[in-house]
């Protein structure tokens, strides 16, 4: 992620490359990237939601995110989520442009990884007498994040919005701001802490690719809308918090000071 | 934390700002990251009490404690806790002043994170017939820390001292003393390993405006007593031992010797 | 991981050591160091198979996992696997005779580690009214990784083949690439999600010495195939991803720049 | 751990400290920090039995070890365990005299830390209809490491060995050899991955500290011997097999090169 402060995100060169390789470097790999990176964490997301307790989703997603984020970190700044592209668009690391590849990006990824454990948990299965085709698929209602019962619509956005706030301040804070070597499994403790305090309230999303994709791939749409909103003002809070107030005197908007 | 050890604690630069800014770096933005900190923690702590397991309830606050000091360290040092600070401000790592102010954001922090995490289980739920809007924040009694079944005060003082002592002795000598880059991670398994250890016995807070806030919101003062006086005899014992015994020569008063 | 890229990958030394000393840190060392880290990592993840719960489970294997690629770091590069030799031969991080030296033992140290495990839970036991000698070894399978009742053989090959994927990307991006000083811990994470996510499914072996050693020691090789077919076609796909167009410039195949 | 390998083991100091300040440094602080650790650590390690699943047994008791090695590395290398301190002397990172002091006062620290957690779990209780003052203390069998039903003796001392050579190596490769900054949470991991692996059959002590202390205070004494001679003897493997084999040229013994 802090590769992606620099005008030429993803190098740390001390030459620019030029004409293809600079093209390839800055709009082809990151976005590129975004994709795998958010195919491989839906995919996890979607299987993972197979274990019955909440525990043991929230260890695989948010060591899922530490370990994506450590992967993708020197290609696209491994955001693995639209959220986070957004607040860190607002909180100055990211390119306007840049972050709008890496939106569709990461959409598309999240269909492709949903697509890829619906097949795996359909016709990858054969008829028994225990288990049949569309069982397990069914089962975890195609891992599309859903209210728990008696949630009002207002609170399922509050508490994705909060825990998207936790999510993108961490990104910000960790990595872009301070690069510490332990941000990656900081930003995945962000989600396994998430998931453990909300997953049985909104299940815990804080992403809208996550939503999206599994809700297209299983044609379930019932309050995705809700985990667009959340996560989106989330992480306009965090970025705005982090532009205004929290960033080191080069990011910073208020009591930016020459001599600091 | 490490910051925190410097006259001027936030800034690391070269040289310093002056007026306004310098208040702000100093006296405003510290306070306040407290408060943002220790309200995002109480939220987080007092919904992950609806997890009936002890494991997901220690791993959510511990792992919570990690990002928060990752994230807020450079800010504020990253107390999220008013022993905490009580124990650095001992150690040599913060001005009395700025502790004051810390630990008076700190507990409205508290206050107003409780106050979040009752609205989302309380109105943010319809009435249905399985869930009424009062039951989540009743059957967790407002997450408010309390002893066990047959567990004497006194006893709930002596755990949460030494509870309090293993937290705020991590904090000194990882973070104040050795800036271990792993410190945030050492500090928030302090509180995990510490809530399996001490939950079912005082609930482990170690933390005053953990127990402080969620007290005020739900009304519930039972032996709160006991979660001041625990946290603070354990952070002045772990203050005294580092600044005596532990401490790197800078800050020892034992043994001190020019030549170290 | 990181010592693996350099023409004598053990050393780091300012002079090159000579005769029988290189002989035994290029090819003696490592390769015998890589028995020991299997033999380990097969008798632990044996063992853990006793939990009936998927989290310990996999908490056994990822951490285990997290600290031998620590502590044989810099002996062999700690792939502990062959799958992950075969992406690290291909992503140019290991040299060809060297990787398959390493296989050999990484095969014959499985084989030893089953055989310790086996003695363990047989022999060492007492019959007793409770537990004969043989019931926790049976109980388990011994510990060969098995497909899900109902999983065609298709799909457990295309499961073990991503979540392998993910494993060797993880090694190549985060160790060879990048040398993180958090690489371990990520490779460990990797272990540790697949397994929470594909446990139910094929058992997530990802490994073929974890799957053949067991086999061997308990006779049952039934779908032995999946867990070599599986693994290394996720490794031949992490692998040529990462040289195509994941490395950085020195190894990387298109666009690749001088000027990078 | 790392300072222990040098002649002034605990200060990285440029100038020798004289007189009491370098008795204090070197044979004063050093035993009296072990004594601290491993009482904390006994007292966390009791109290954590009450517990009823071995995953939160294995997590306290393993990220404990990490904090402690973090916190107490600098002052005495934080080893927390007379079988680790047998390596490490072996392994050539600690004086022999100074490895005497330490077991002596780790052993005493482990009787205070057990006496301290029995009378938490005892005379700190009333009298209820649902608790007695002994229940919590008896039920825990004293916190004292057991064998499992059926448990031959000899296996219950191989399986002490092997973890615990497990433990050792860690210590030796991450924190003496390579100094890793991730080396505190490997040999943290290598205590929790242990307990996982072992805790249903030896109840995984690898440390006679943390069997002596419990036993003495608890006056359960069976099968005590198998806590002391397999940890004993996976200690002296791991520091031979490290002497021998796995250090680096300046401790190792077999194939040493000037050149290197």
């Amino acid at each position: 992620m802090s590769a992606a402060n620099e005008e030429s995100p993803i190098l740390g060169s001390k030459q620019e490359p030029t004409g293809l390789t600079r093209l390839f470097l800055k709009y082809v790999r990151p976005p590129v990237g975004e994709f795998h990176a958010v195919a491989l964490f839906v995919f996890v997301g979607v299987l993972s939601s197979t274990n019955a307790d909440t525990l043991s989703v929230a260890v695989a997603h948010g060591l899922a995110i530490a370990l994506l984020v450590a992967v993708y970190g020197g290609i696209s700044g491994g955001h693995v989520n639209p959220a986070v592209t957004l607040g860190v668009v607002i909180g100055g690391g990211c390119e306007v442009f840049v972050g709008l590849l890496y939106i569709i990006f990461q959409l598309l990824g999240g269909v492709f990884g949903a697509a890829l454990a619906r097949m795996v948990l359909t016709v990858g299965y054969a008829t028994t007498d225990n288990v049949t085709q569309v069982d397990l698929y069914e089962a975890i209602g195609g891992g599309v994040p859903q209210l728990a019962d008696g949630v009002k619509a207002w609170n399922g956005v509050f508490v994705e919005a909060i825990l998207t706030f936790i999510l993108v301040l961490t990104v910000l804070m960790t990595e872009v701001d301070q690069q510490l070597s332990v941000a990656p499994l900081c930003i995945g403790f962000a989600v396994l802490v998430d998931i453990i305090v909300g997953g049985s309230i909104t299940g815990a999303a804080m992403n809208p690719a996550r939503s999206f994709g599994p809700a297209l791939v299983a044609g379930i749409w019932t309050n995705e809308w809700i985990y667009w909103i959340g996560p989106i003002l989330g992480a306009l809070f965090a970025g705005g918090s982090y532009r205004a107030f929290l960033a080191k005197s080069e990011y910073r908007i208020l009591f930016k000071d020459k001599s600091e």
